[in-house]
């Protein structure tokens, strides 16, 4: 008989880049998706719940040149066809494959949001998952800006209900037109130069208007003392793009009258002008001020992949970061139109725009303004004195619950009192109820306040817990009416 | 110049076996589960959401034969280490590892639920898909009694609070211990017999009381013709697993007498019996008689995988199948007690007990009672009669969300305005407004009842279709109340 090899055992880890979420984690981000999709579902958008699998066709990052997908995504191979799958990285590219697959059935602008994990298989880092929620909201079909008007508009709504105060936060408007208008001004509309342009203007968060600059002529000094290459522009010709990422004035007005200076005779540039104007005017008359949505075209991040109008939401307050120092919060959400998605499959343009909200970004962003989080509350714990009467002890979180009041009976062994006092503490528990041989007898339950005896208790027999003043003893038919006062208390 | 290749488009298409999901089936299915979520947090089970990728080591499908794992689970290798990630199959697995991993921060008892979708690489057939969801609640480290009878008072709760009316379903308990004990007493507790008989007792559901003496002795001719070797056993040897499999008296007293008879003088078999006892008196003693749930042998199903009592939730009204016969709807949550599972990670048995719900068999059960579905109503659309007016527009979805109707304006291409009724009907709009240069110069505007209008309406033209009755004009500042006042006319 062979020798039995005896299998190891299994690590119990979560898989590198990935976490689990607990309790109030899970509860905090529903509660903000449920108030997003809220929000949505009034604008007439309709939920969509793709797969979390596609062909690594339709997502398109298989490379032909490789055996495998390359590395942005987790991928495998079907046993019986060879074709790859996928996870998703985002919720865009299953919605261009969704519309283009579905398009006869769907209606025309086709509304939608989608709310779900995506996966990326990238090195994980600090805070850097690979796996993680996406919340987007986009209208396919519609070439008008008053879909990007809307989805700006909606944005704003979002970000109030959800509980960022008005003056917290900006939605700044860009367009991609108007810098393709500024780069054809400059002579550089097409090949290398224009790449390299462009890759400049990605720096403007980091660099500013003199990094900017000395990157699009000579080149520049990094701050590690490293010398970077620059463009090789002659200062003038520079001057455009400077103009376009330096236009914001003192309102939209005079912010688009500097951007049809910057595209000059550009006919793509002053459509790019044209559109930000229509936002601007719709925005307007619908009341969203520039204290909420403003153009403003120093926001540069996705003009790259964009065709049209960018839109980024910022928060505007201010919260101290790792090192104690205050800034910004920064950016929560980001988008803008994308005509080309649907193409891929039909061969079709199909105009589309949208925004992403950085779920995992935003919930930080409330709990830094206290809005979610804050004191968690656990179940009432009704302990257990005599595991033969377990069915008293139902009898009681049956009556809680039918309140409304959240409630469990200790399941684990009864034997040892402390520790199930330790397990309410583990479980935020507001109350504990006590009702052993003697007050049973007596018709009377022990009512503990655990938010005032919590740290007490720990280390207290049950003797000295008994004679704490945060404990009452009532009559056992007025135990939910003292529990709710205790937890009504604790709230006041 | 080498020739551009011209790369072919990618198929539209979801994956085989998966599938995407719309609108109201994403809200029903939503509305559901919130409803079950709240039901678990009441009776204190707090929300995990693990990661949806796990080591195939933690899940325990690795074969270590195989170059790669075995084909239940989809599954690929990390780039950097060489180990194998696959997605999770179910819910219970990855709650054995979260368990292990973090049992020095979690409270003991562990009650827990999630929701989400599971994946399963099999091979795909009607109604069955590679992703679904699932909907889980357990107890983990709760050896007592009491967590079963909970378990089962939970799932009974949440049947009626998602709408499956008292009467209309049973929760049906049975154990393995007392099979064991009935195997005991046959003789055949271990071996290839032992294997034998629970192949046959699985058959019971099919082939019933008949077919199971037959299969335990020589042998059946099935329904195909073939002949099924039957297991052998004596007549008499196989009485004890009958009388166990037809124990169900006319209530529990009488069933638990049946079984207590069938297990002899098994000491296992007593055991399971007395647990039984546990469940049922607990249960009794807190109002939920055996209208809901009760004991019952005669439940086989998963009886392998657990250790201790095992819970089946069925459906018992007729619905007609599909090929027109009438049947009971059946089973739509299962679950048990088994207490292995976290032992694989740390080599300690920790008891555990729950249950599964089948989340869309739920939801196809209320949707045959009536109970979700049924009419989905779209938003409220405004049409666009002049694209220079679209803040008009823009304006009146504005109030007409802010008195909490879902509204949108028209965003497709306005020029045809047949397009845009068919657009509303296709989006199930309960109602069109209409204002055109005509209506906005006398203050007023078209509402249009589209439940009534809408088969006319589609191939009506403009002129036609606003002699309708269904159509009403009325002053521009009565739009809202007039809107509510449709719906709420459609809706008695």
């Amino acid at each position: 008989m062979a020798k039995e090899k005896k299998q190891p055992r299994p690590r119990a880890e979560t898989p590198k880049g990935f976490r689990d979420y607990f309790g109030a984690e899970v509860d905090e981000r529903k509660q903000m998706l449920d108030k997003i999709a809220g929000v949505y579902h009034r604008y007439g958008f309709d939920a969509l719940e793709s797969s979390a699998v596609e062909t690594v066709e339709a997502l398109g990052k298989f490379l032909p040149d490789v055996d495998r997908p390359n590395e942005g995504v987790f991928a495998w191979q079907e046993a019986d066809d060879d074709k790859w799958l996928a996870l998703r990285y985002d919720l865009t590219a299953p919605l261009a494959r969704v519309y283009a697959q579905f398009r006869n059935d769907l209606p025309t602008p086709y509304r939608r949001y989608a709310m779900g994990p995506v996966w990326r298989n990238e090195k994980p880092g600090p805070g850097r998952f690979r796996q993680f929620y996406q919340c987007d909201a986009d209208t396919v079909g519609a070439a008008s800006m008053a879909a990007d008007a809307e989805i700006c508009a909606m944005l704003a709504d979002t970000l109030e209900e959800v509980g960022i105060p008005r003056g917290d936060y900006v939605i700044r408007v860009n367009n991609r037109k108007v810098l393709n208008g500024v780069l054809e001004v400059m002579g550089v509309a097409e090949g290398e130069t224009r790449e390299a342009v462009l890759r400049t203007i990605d720096k403007f968060d980091k660099v500013g208007e003199a990094g900017v600059r000395e990157l699009l002529g000579k080149g520049r000094l990094d701050a590690s003392g490293a010398y970077i290459d620059g463009v090789g522009l002659a200062e003038a010709a520079a001057e455009p793009v400077i103009a376009f990422l330096t236009s914001k004035g003192a309102d939209n007005a005079a912010t688009l009258a500097n951007l049809r200076t910057a595209v000059a005779e550009s006919a793509v540039g002053a459509e790019g002008v044209g559109e930000l104007e229509e936002i601007a005017a719709l925005l307007t008359s619908q009341g969203y001020g520039p204290d909420r949505i403003v153009i403003d075209p120093s926001v540069v991040r996705g003009l790259g992949y964009y065709t049209g109008p960018v839109f980024e939401a910022e928060l505007t307050f201010e919260i101290t970061d790792e090192k104690g120092r205050p800034r910004q919060f920064g950016s929560v959400a980001g988008g803008g139109r994308y005509d080309d998605l649907v193409k891929r499959f039909t061969g079709q343009a199909v105009p589309a725009t949208g925004i992403s909200i950085g779920v995992d970004r935003l919930l930080a962003a409330l709990r830094a303004k206290g809005r979610v989080g804050g004191a968690t509350r656990g179940p009432v714990v009704v302990t257990v004195m005599d595991r033969d009467r377990m069915a008293d002890y139902q009898a009681m979180v049956a009556e809680l619950r039918a309140a409304g009041i959240r409630a469990e009976v200790y399941l684990g062994n009864p034997k040892n009192f402390g520790n199930q006092l330790k397990y309410a503490d583990k479980r935020l528990s507001p109350v504990a109820v006590i009702e052993g041989a003697e007050e049973k007898a007596r018709g009377v339950v022990q009512v503990k306040d655990l938010i005032l005896g919590a740290k007490i208790a720990e280390n207290a027999t049950l003797e000295e817990w008994k004679e704490r003043p945060s404990q009452v003893e009532v009559a056992r038919g007025d135990l939910v009416a003292e529990v709710a006062r205790i937890i009504g208390a604790q709230d006041g």
